[in-house]
C-alpha cells in the first residue's frame, strides 16, 4: 500500500482546485472533498479507490486505459454530433483522449486490478483524468471540473456499464491482432519452414512413448504446423464476438440518457478510429449482463495453449539427452544450464513455454468462474476477466517469439541418431502383417525383442519371408506414405 | 473388480473356441489363451483388459461403440470397394456393425474408461465381438477367428490410433445435434416466448445487486435468450472441426497398410451412413498426435455452462422468498421443498443446473489438461476425453430439458412486487441527470435514502425541480427505451 | 429419462397405499398424491424427484444411502433415548435402516446426483424406504405412513440441511479408510520393496530430461515412496475435519425442533456404530453453511493424484522403447499393446493411472468451485461434491490396486542400458568442479560433447587431470553418496 | 523487451571486467563473453537470461531474491564452517548477502518468471550479484570473478536443483507467516466482534436462497468466524511440509559435492537465521522430484479462497437494496458507485474479494497442474508455482486487510428490516410441527402464501392450534436455541 495519508478531507469546505500544499490538491466528488497527489490528473473518485483498493501489485493494465481513451474520443464526437455536447467542449476531450490513447498520461492511471467488478473506478479515473487534462488545455483549475466535468461531459451518454466491456473488447482485439496474431503466427512459419527443411528425412514414430512405424520429420513438424493454425483460427474466429460493443446501452442496457442511435454510432467512430470492423452488440442485456464473448475468446488462447504445450514437450523430449536419452533432436545452447553440473544444456525455452501453457490454462479456469458469476443486469467480475485475458494474450506471444527465435529456429536433427532408430526399430513388422498376418507378424516381434536380434534376422528366422521379400517390404521410406507436407486446413 | 478368476490360460493349448465348461470359452490373441464368459461376444484382448482395469465404475460410453460401429462398417464398404476384402467377408462385418450400431449388442462392450490411452482396448473389443457375431452369422465356431479375423479384417486398413478419435467424433456430433441442439433449443424457444410474454412490464434492474433503473422483464429474459444462442453458435461452430476424420492415417498418420484414398473414402462413407457432413482430417498427424478439436469443442460446452448459470442463478435469486427475498419471479413448485420445514419451496431445477455448469467446467478442466498431454504420434488421453465431453454434453442437454419443463415454462411473475420495486427504487434519479447534472442528482438520491423518503419527495424538496416536471422525467415506462426484444444476433 | 407416466394424481383421493394395479402404489406427500411402482419402497417425493431431474446417468452414490441408514439408526437411537420416540417405533426403523447399511435395499434408491443441493430429495428417498420397510416389518399397509412416518418419526430431531452432509463426512471418512488408504497404502509398500530391491544399481540422473549426475535406481524410488507417503499423511489428517458432524443444527444451525444435547449424543452413536472417531461439529453454522472440509479433504486427494502422476509418467518415460527411448525400465507385458503394429507393448496401467490423476484434478476444480458457492445457512452443492469426491477417492484406489499388480510388481530393470548410460553421460564431469573449478570442467564436457568422445577421454586430453585422478574421482558409485534408503517423513 | 542491443560478444577476448563504454561491461560465463549495462551487478548468464527470456511482465518475486540471500548466507556460514570455504571469503559473500536481504540490490534482480523451469537462472543472477557486490566490497574488478567466483564459492555446495525450491520454502513460509496470517487473523478477529455485537439479534435464516427458520445474526457471523478459523489452521498446518528444506540434496538429490551434513547444518543456519522451525528434507528426490508441499500449501490458500468467498457473497447479498434487495446490512459507503446513476453506492469490496478469491482458485489450477509435471530428478516447473503462490498469498492478504478495514468493521445491520423478515416469515411454522405434526404444518403453510396472511392467522383459520399456544410455540426468540457464540474448533 503506497503510504498515502489520509484521503478525505473531512468537513472540507475548500474551493475544489485548492492547492494545499506542495503536494495536495482538493478534489471533489459526490460524496465531498478529498486530496489528490498535485502533481497528478486524477480526481477524488481514483484517489479513494487507490486507498481502498491498494491490494498487491496487480494493476489494472494500461491497455484498458488506451482502449478507453478511444471510448472517450469516439463518444466526444458522437455526442457533438448528436447535437448533446458543444463542439468546444468535444474538441478539449477528443485532444486529451488522444494523448491518453497515445500513452502520454500512463502514469496517471494507477489503479489495481481488485476494485470495484464493474471497472467503474477506472472508467471515472478516465473521466477524472481526461476533465484535468481538458481544464489544462483550456488554462482552467484543475479540479474544478470546468468547463469539462468528469461525469457530465467526459461520461456523457455513458455508463462504466457499458464501456467499461467496450474497453474490454477494443483493449483484447488490439492485442490479439497486433501482437498475439502476429508473434505466433511468425512462429507458425518458422516450423512450416523447419518441416520443409527436413521433409525427407525418414524417422521412427512414437506411440504411447512407444516405438511404432516411421513417419518423417517434415510430416512431424507439419503436425505442429497444422495445429497452432487451427489454433490461430480459433482465436480468429473468437473476434467476431468482440467486434461487438456494449456501448450505448449505458446502465442496464436500455440506452437510458444516451441519445437515439448512439450505440450505432458509437461503434462506428471506434472502428473508424482503429480501423477494426466494431459493430454495437445486437442486444445490450447479454452484452451487459455477461462477459461470455471475453470467455470464449479466452478458450481460444487455451487452445493454443493446450497445442503449443504438446509441441513444446515433443521437443524437449526428441531433444533430451545428449548420451542417455532419445537426442533427436539438437537445440540451441542459449546458456549455461546448471550451477552445478559442468556444461548442461537444457531446453529451457520449451520450459518456459510449457508454464506459459500451464499459466494460461490456469487463468483461464479464472476467467471462466468469473465469467459465470453475473448477476441481473450486470457481470461484475470485469477486472479479473480484463487482466487475465491480457496477461494469457501477452505471455503466449512473447513466450511464442523467444520460443521462436531462440530455440525453433536454431533446431538442428541428429541425422546419426534418427537413422539408428529407423534402423533398428522392431516395428517397421508392420509392413509384414497385410503379408503374413498380424499374428505372425507379432510373433516375429517378440522373437526379435526377446533374443535382441534384428527383425529382418528374426524374419527371415521364423520361415514366413525370405530376406529378399523382406527387403522389399519393410522399407522405411515407402512406409512413410506420400510425404507432400499438408500445412492448410 | 468383477469376481472373475484368473484369465490367462498359462501354456494353454486348446483350440481356439473350445468351450471349457458351461461358463468359459477360450479366446487367443498374439499373446496367448485366454478363458471368456461363455454367453459374451468378445475375445481375449477385451477379456485382457476386463482384468487388468477394472477401475470404479465409469465404462466407456455406449455411444462410442455405436459409432465404432459405424466405422467398422464403412471401412468394410470401403475395403471391399478398393479390391481389399472379399464381398462376403465384408457383407458378415457389414451385418455384424448394423447389429452395434443399432445397439444390439450393447452387452458385449463392458470395458472401462480406465484403459490404455488409445482406445486400443475398446477397439479390439469392437473387432473381437464384430469378429464372432459375423461368425455365428456365418454358423462357424465363435472364438476360431475365422473366416473374420478381429485384426486381418475387421480392422483391416485400421489402426486404434486413427479410428478411435474418428469414433469419437462421430459420437461427439450424433451426441451434440441430436440431443444438445435440440434440448437446449427447446429452452431457448422457451425463454424466448417468456421474453416476449413479459415484454411490457417494467421491473427495476440492478447492477452489483444494487437497485439501478428500471428495465423490462422482456428486456432481461432477452439478455438470457441472446446468452443462450451465442452459446449455441459457438458449439455449432465446433463441430466444423469435429467433422474431420483421422481415419486412413493408420498407426502414425502416414496411412501405413491402408490403400490410397483410404481416408477420403472412408470419411465419405461415413458422412453418407450418418448424414453428417463428415471430411477427411486434411493433416493426420495432427489429427492423431493432438485432441485440439475435442478440447475446443468442449469449451464450447464450457461457454454454455458459464451462459447457464448466470440465468439460473439470477432465476433463484429473483424467486427467493417468498416473504424475505427479492420474490419477483414465482417458480413451479415442483415437490415439497424441505424434510423439516414444512411448506419450503425450492428452487431446486435451478441448483440442479447450477451444479451441472460447474460439473461441466470441472470436466473441462480435466479435457484441456488431458488435450495438453499429447507426445510425438499420439495423444494417448483419449478415453478421458471422449467421456468427459460426452458426460458433459448429456447432463448438459438433460439438465436444460428438465428446468425448462419443470421451472423456465412454469415460471410466473409476481407483479405487485415488480412495481412496487419500481415505484420505491432511489435509482430513478438518473433520468434527472442530464437535467440538473450528476451532482445535484446525487444530493437527492441521498437525501431520500437518508430519511427514507420518495425520490419525488426529496426530488421537489431539493428545490431543483418541481412535481410537474419531475413527473414527466421520471417515467419508468420512458425509462425502458425501446422495448422491442432483440433475439438474433 | 425412464418410460414413467405421468406421476401426480390430480385430484386424487386415494387412500395411502392403495394400489392402483399391478404396477402402481399411492403414496402421498404435503403436496398431494402420487403413484409409485408397487414394487419399490420408495414414496411420493422420491417419485416426484425421479420425474424431475432424471439428467444424465449420474445416480447419487450407494455408499451416501448406506451412510444415511448409519444415520438414522443413530438418530432412532438417540430419539428413544430422550424420550421423543417410542421404542417400538425406534425399534421398527432401526431394523429399517440396519438394512439399508448393509446393501439389501439398494434398488429402493433410484435418484439422480443432479437435484435440489440441499440432498433433500435424497434424505426423503431414504425416509420413505425405511418408513415403508418400518411399515412392512409391522405388517402394516405400505404407503400408509403408519405407524413410521417419514418426517415425523425416521426424519424426527433431523433436516436435510444437517443429516446429508453428516452422511456425505461418513460415506467420505468409510471410503478413505476402507478404501484407499489400504489401496494406495498397498502401492506404497510395493514401490519401498522395489527401491529395496535395486537400492544398489546406479543409474544416470536427469534434471530437464537431460542427464545428469548419476543416483542409485533405489534412491530413484525411495522419492516415489516418499512422495506417496506424504500424501496419505496429508490425506489422513484430512479426516480430521470429516468426523466433524452437522447432525443436530436441523434446518439452521440453531438445532430447531430437536432435543438439547442431540448433536453430541448422535456424533457418539454414530462412532460407535461405525468405529470412526467422530463428533459433533462444534459450530454448526460453519458446518451447513459450507462444505469446507470436503473441499480440504479433496485437496488431499488431489495433491495424491499430483505425485501419482509424476511416477506414473517417470515410469513409461524410463520404460520407453524398447529400442527407440529410454528403456531403462520394462513394464509387464499384460496385453497387446496395438491393433495394427504387431508385437507392440505400451505403458497401458501408466496412462490409465495420468488419466485418473487428470480427472480427479478436474473433478478437484468442481468441487473447490461448488464449494465456494454457498448462501447464508446452506451451501446447496453437497451432490455434486459428495459425487465427485467419492468418485475421486475410488478411481484413484482402484487405479492404485491395478497399477500395483499389474504394473509395478511387475516392473522390472535393464541392467545393460542402465549401465551403458551411467558410463558415457558427461554429467559425471561434476565431480570434477570441486577439483578443477566450474569452468574448466565446462570445458572438457563440451569438448566431449562436441567431438563425441568419452568424459575421460577429453578429460585427460584437456591436460587438467590425468587418468588416474580421473579414475579415483570420477566414479559413478562414489557419486551416489549415501544409499541408505529413507521412506519415513 | 527491454531495447537492449545484442548481448553475446562474438569472439571476446577481453579482461573480464573490461569496461566497453559508459554503459557496458564484459561478463563471462562457460559459453563465452557478455555485455551487461555497467551500473548493474549482475553478470553473463543473467543478461543471457534477460534477452532469452523477456516476456510478459512477470517477474520473479523479489521475495524469492531475498529468501535466496539467505540461502547464500547460511551455505557460505556452513562451507566455511565445514572446511570448505576461507572464512574471508566467506565473510564477503555473507556481507554481500545480507544486503540481498535487507533489499538493497533489488535492482539487479531483473528476471521473468518465464525462465528455466528449475530456476538456474534466478541462482546464478544471485550468484553473480553476490559475486560482483563481494569484489566490490573487497575492491577488486568487477566481473573478475575474483576474489569471489559465482560457482566455486557462492553457489559452493549448492546446485540450482536444491537451494532454488529452498529458498521458495523459505520465502513461502515468510509471506504466510509475515504476511497472511496477521491479515487474515485481524479479519477473524473483526468479524468476531460482529458476531458478538450482534450475539442476540434475531433474524430469519434462508436457506436455498429461501425464507427457512430464524437465527441470531450473530450466530451467522459465527458460522463466518470458523469457517476462516479452520481455513487458517489449514495453512499453519502446511507450514510443516514447507518448514523441510532441501538444500544439501545439490544435483540430484544425492548430495554430490556437497560435505557430509551439508543439508541438516545449512537447514539449522536458515531456521537460525529467520527464526522458523526449517529443518532438511528427509528424502531429499522426493524434495528436489516433485513441489508436493507448494501443491499442499497452495491448496490450504484455495481453502482460505473457497471460505472468503461465500463470505462476501453473504455480506453483498444481505446488503443488496437499499429498497428492492434484502437490504439487512448497511455496509459503508465508500465512494460514489456509478459513472450514470448517481446516489449509487456498491459492495465494492465484497466484489473485489470474490474476484481475489477467483483468481487464486485459478492459481491453484495452475499451481496443482505444475506440479504434476516433474520428471525424474527435477520438477521443473518451479518459477510458476512460487510466483503463483506468492501472488494468492499477497492478494489474499491485503485483500482481507482492505476487505476488513473497509467493510467488515464498518458493516452495521438495518434493525427494521431484519425484524420485518422475522415477523413475516412462514417457515416459523416449523416450530409447530413436533406439535401437530409435518403435514398439517405444511397445509398452514401453503394456506398463508396462497392468501397473503400471516403465519398466525392461517394456523388459528386452521383451527389446528388457538393463538395462545400458536404464541408460545412460535416465539423466534426460543426457535434460535442457544446462542452462545463458539468460534473455537
Amino acid at each position: 500500500m503506497p503510504n498515502i495519508p489520509d484521503t478525505e478531507i473531512k468537513d472540507g469546505n475548500y474551493k475544489p482546485g485548492t492547492i494545499l500544499d506542495e503536494k495536495w490538491r482538493v478534489e471533489i466528488d459526490s460524496m465531498g472533498q478529498v486530496r489528490v497527489p498535485a502533481e497528478r490528473l486524477w480526481g477524488a473518485q481514483t484517489q479513494r479507490s487507490l486507498i481502498h483498493f491498494s491490494i498487491g501489485n496487480d494493476h489494472m493494465p494500461i491497455e484498458v486505459y488506451h482502449a478507453y481513451g478511444v471510448v472517450k474520443k469516439a463518444a466526444a464526437l458522437v455526442n457533438t454530433r448528436l447535437g448533446r455536447l458543444p463542439k468546444e467542449k468535444a474538441d478539449l476531450i477528443i485532444k486529451s483522449a488522444d494523448e491518453v490513447i497515445a500513452g502520454k498520461l500512463d502514469e496517471n492511471f494507477p489503479l489495481f486490478v481488485w476494485q470495484t467488478g464493474s471497472g467503474t473506478q477506472s472508467n471515472m479515473n478516465v473521466n477524472e483524468v481526461i476533465s484535468n487534462r481538458s481544464i489544462q488545455l483550456a488554462n482552467g483549475l484543475v479540479g474544478s471540473q470546468h468547463p469539462i466535468h468528469p461525469n457530465d461531459h467526459v461520461n456523457l451518454s455513458q455508463s462504466s456499464n457499458d464501456t467499461f466491456p467496450t474497453a474490454m473488447h477494443i483493449a483484447a482485439v488490439k492485442e490479439l491482432r497486433e501482437v498475439l496474431l502476429p508473434k505466433v503466427g511468425a512462429l507458425l512459419t518458422a516450423i512450416e519452414n523447419k518441416a520443409n527443411q527436413w521433409k525427407d528425412v525418414v524417422k521412427i514414430g512414437r506411440t504411447h512413448l512407444e516405438d511404432a512405424v516411421p513417419l518423417t520429420v517434415g510430416q512431424e513438424w507439419s503436425g505442429y504446423a497444422v495445429q497452432i493454425r487451427q489454433a490461430l483460427q480459433r482465436v480468429e474466429a473468437s473476434l467476431d464476438e468482440l467486434y461487438q460493443l456494449a456501448a450505448g446501452g449505458t446502465a442496464v442496457g436500455t440506452g437510458l440518457n444516451a441519445p437515439e442511435h448512439f450505440g450505432v454510432e458509437i461503434a462506428k467512430e471506434i472502428a473508424n478510429l482503429t480501423t477494426f470492423p466494431f459493430v454495437t452488440a445486437p442486444n445490450k442485456f447479454a452484452a451487459q449482463g455477461s462477459l461470455d464473448a471475453m470467455v470464449a475468446a479466452h478458450a481460444a488462447l487455451r487452445g493454443l495453449a493446450v497445442a503449443l504445450m504438446k509441441i513444446a514437450n515433443d521437443m524437449r523430449w526428441l531433444a533430451s539427452g545428449p548420451r542417455c536419452g532419445i537426442s533427436e533432436l539438437i537445440l540451441p545452447s542459449n546458456e549455461p544450464g546448471s550451477s552445478i553440473m559442468p556444461g548442461k544444456v537444457n531446453p529451457t525455452q520449451c520450459e518456459a513455454i510449457v508454464m506459459i501453457c500451464i499459466q494460461v490454462i490456469g487463468d483461464d479456469a479464472a476467467v471462466a468462474f468469473a465469467g459465470s458469476q453475473g448477476n441481473f443486469e450486470l457481470n461484475a467480475m470485469r477486472p479479473i476477466i480484463i487482466n487475465n485475458f491480457l496477461h494469457s494474450a501477452r505471455i503466449l506471444a512473447d513466450g511464442c517469439e523467444k520460443f521462436r527465435l531462440f530455440s525453433v529456429e536454431g533446431t538442428k536433427i541428429n541425422e546419426k541418431k534418427i537413422e539408428g532408430y529407423v534402423a533398428n526399430s522392431l516395428m517397421l513388422v508392420t509392413a509384414l502383417s497385410p503379408v503374413i498376418g498380424y499374428e505372425k507378424a507379432s510373433k516375429i516381434a517378440y522373437a526379435a525383442q526377446n533374443d535382441g536380434s534384428t527383425l529382418r534376422e528374426a524374419a527371415t528366422k521364423s520361415g514366413e519371408i525370405d530376406e529378399k521379400k523382406f527387403d522389399e517390404i519393410v522399407n522405411p521410406q515407402k512406409m512413410v506414405g506420400d510425404t507432400t507436407l499438408i500445412f492448410e486446413v
